[in-house]
């Protein structure tokens, strides 16, 4: 962390490049067993013959993969102690496997708790596939630490 | 599957009852390990030198146990072929190991596709935790297959 930045530190329209991951059969396969079981997430053969024509990643799984994918890269690592919520997750088309994922944050608001040593930021998360088309958009509030204060 | 409804069968105010589960401090730091990395979710010291004095749980995690105890008790399992996104999530408080919680679901609203062969359900999930505090709400936009035609 060489760059942690508090809440102070942002501004509306700041953007934040995530990294990049390739997702596979078997972690699509996984996470569903465990977290999200339809069977269009984990079977292959339901999965062909349901109107995805294949297997295709939880939403869940995109999300919190999309979460992952900017936090890595992220300056609020140290900064960042928590969610009020999420608002707004879309999923315009299906993750499937080999599908490679780059994620993006962009700052949408930032509002200071008057009291507290916090605040909240809207932050709207992004991720695209490798052919450049959104698989996921969502807008996140995380609760940020203000500067220590001298 | 004993109880398989289509989208014309749901109707506004009807509630899913589902399932409850017990959450492991061992379920906690896999899952987070694997899909939300944050120190208050990875590791006990940190966790318990953070404002959440302990292990939490992340907030995906929650997220998809909600809706796999419901799915898992729901009439959909066979006709819901998808979902648009998820509106206003909210952790109004956390997880904690041992934690066991129930979930529930209520049909808020229902769109039919006027030419397709499904419409789009807004299902409000939460999850309570052993002394009946809700720990998650949010509004799922589910795709639920029209009864076949005959």
């Amino acid at each position: 962390m060489t760059n942690v930045k508090h809440f102070e530190d942002f501004a509306v329209g700041d953007v934040i490049q995530g990294q990049s991951a390739t997702v596979t059969e078997a972690q699509i396969l996984d996470f569903a067993w465990a977290w999200d079981p339809q069977p269009f997430h984990t079977s292959i053969p339901a999965a062909e013959a349901s109107h995805f024509n294949g297997l295709v990643a939880s939403g869940f799984q995109t999300l919190a993969l999309t979460f992952r994918l900017v936090w890595q890269a992220s300056p609020w690592q140290a900064t960042n102690i928590g969610g009020h919520g999420i608002d707004a997750i879309r999923w315009p088309r299906p993750v499937r496997p080999g599908d490679t994922l780059t994620a993006q944050a962009e700052v949408l608001e930032l509002t200071p708790s008057r009291s507290k040593p916090f605040g909240t930021a809207r932050i709207r998360y992004s991720a695209v596939n490798q052919d450049g088309a959104e698989v996921m958009t969502a807008e996140m509030l995380q609760i940020i630490t203000k500067r220590p204060s001298d």
